[in-house]
């Protein structure tokens, strides 16, 4: 059976409070079995990355550039795009669930993807946008991804 | 001299009131000689390039398919991308300027791109975001353009 | 009624009488009120948008970066795409016919495409395909697409 | 260490005989522990899919559409694009070498995108072009492989 995956999008420059909890959200997101996908570059990206790569998970980043070694040191596997920006609709595309975390309008480009592409979107300390649900903490992201997944079986 | 291309977004299904914004903003801006860029297909997008056509302006159309023939009737010229949803980065990518009217996700996407662009945004009946200058009325808006448009000369 | 598109493709750096091939090309074209899409750069692209020009006609350029000012001084207009090499399938995917004149790579890329896309490709003094047309000189490839146009009716 | 990625392009209704080429290959590969990267649909790619996951390694499927449970029942790994025949840029993108098996106009604008990108294209049973090293067999095929990656070291 195909594992869930979980896109993981947020800031290149986060505070460090938003770092911990994407670095959280990878070991529990790894010891759940669930894959990651993610832009694969820093900030948020390398947080997650590196809190599954710890706990021996997968992860898998989606890069903007032509260059497949561009990603940051945690990927369990890189695909280079050569898109730019554009990558942004992939990274949300290869999701069965989207998590935003911290965040500016690449995160907000994300966002709206999501919903275009009708995800189910959670967002924790990101984008306060209508058809997306806020989480407050990590444990209630986590709750609401279990709550969301078992609804969908 | 190149013209100012002023690109605009907005909803598949607009009120009849935002229909009939971006039909007048259409005929405003070929009075003024801007050509309009936007997506080529219904609804503000449609109302816009009626307005630009009938004042007899420039309208392109950036489509989201691979057929060039899929676009509205009032285009001046259509752009096939085969994109689907991703080609909306390239309507504000072609724009010194971007004007929102209505919308919804797919509105959302383009604003965030606009900002990754560092471009300006004008928010006429659409979504309110950080960065993004509200208007209230189609008087306004003109005004905004304009004011911007000589701030950068 | 909308007009007859042809998409020319070829090399940045074309011999001289490539060169003057694509020039006059694009003259004729342009007294034909056909219009001309292109990669928008140099070489056989700007060879091609120069002599449209001159002629009075119009020429469209679907750039590989973000910027929609990077196209050459003999265009009508300009599509910026941030595609890179991938523009490459939407040089082709917008028109109604594919011109070849000298080229490499990328020129093979969108003959490619061309061909995947069922587009009618003519060859002048650019690369030998299964399925391409090859034509020895201006008038043959003239006469060859307006039996193309002609059939078509 | 990262592992080398071969890139494997081929047709969507090969011989059998290149069916079982490709397959042949996916299973050396996976011997080898090279990861294969491919289009993730039917034909070779299935084929190079089908022999990689019976010998244990890694496949990685970039595919046309924005589903990634279209691709083939063998991928270890999907990757949705949305991109149609523009992703086929991606899947050479990826690999360190790329290798033809079969194939059309979809496999030549992969081998064209490769040599844009400058990487080593092999061609088996596919297209002859310039600048592609055509292999006679299996045997020659990963001769030919392994000398190009021995070097780089």
């Amino acid at each position: 059976m195909k594992k869930i995956r979980i896109s993981v999008i947020g800031g290149h420059a986060p505070s460090d409070e938003c770092y911990e909890l994407a670095y959280q959200f990878g070991k529990k997101a790894a010891e759940k079995d669930w894959q990651i996908i993610c832009g694969g570059l820093g900030g948020v990206m390398e947080a997650v990355s590196k809190g599954v790569s710890e706990a021996g998970g997968e992860v898998i980043g989606i890069l903007p550039s032509e260059d497949f070694h561009s990603g940051n040191q945690y990927l369990t596997f890189s695909v280079a795009t050569g898109l730019g920006w554009m990558r942004n609709a992939l990274v949300v595309m290869n999701g069965d669930v989207v998590v935003a975390i911290d965040g500016s309008y690449g995160t907000l480009s994300e966002i709206s993807y999501a919903k275009i592409m009708n995800k189910k979107v959670f967002s924790l300390s990101s984008w306060d946008i209508d058809g997306v649900k806020k989480v407050k903490d990590l444990e209630e992201l986590i709750r609401e991804i279990e709550d969301f997944l078992n609804a969908q079986l």
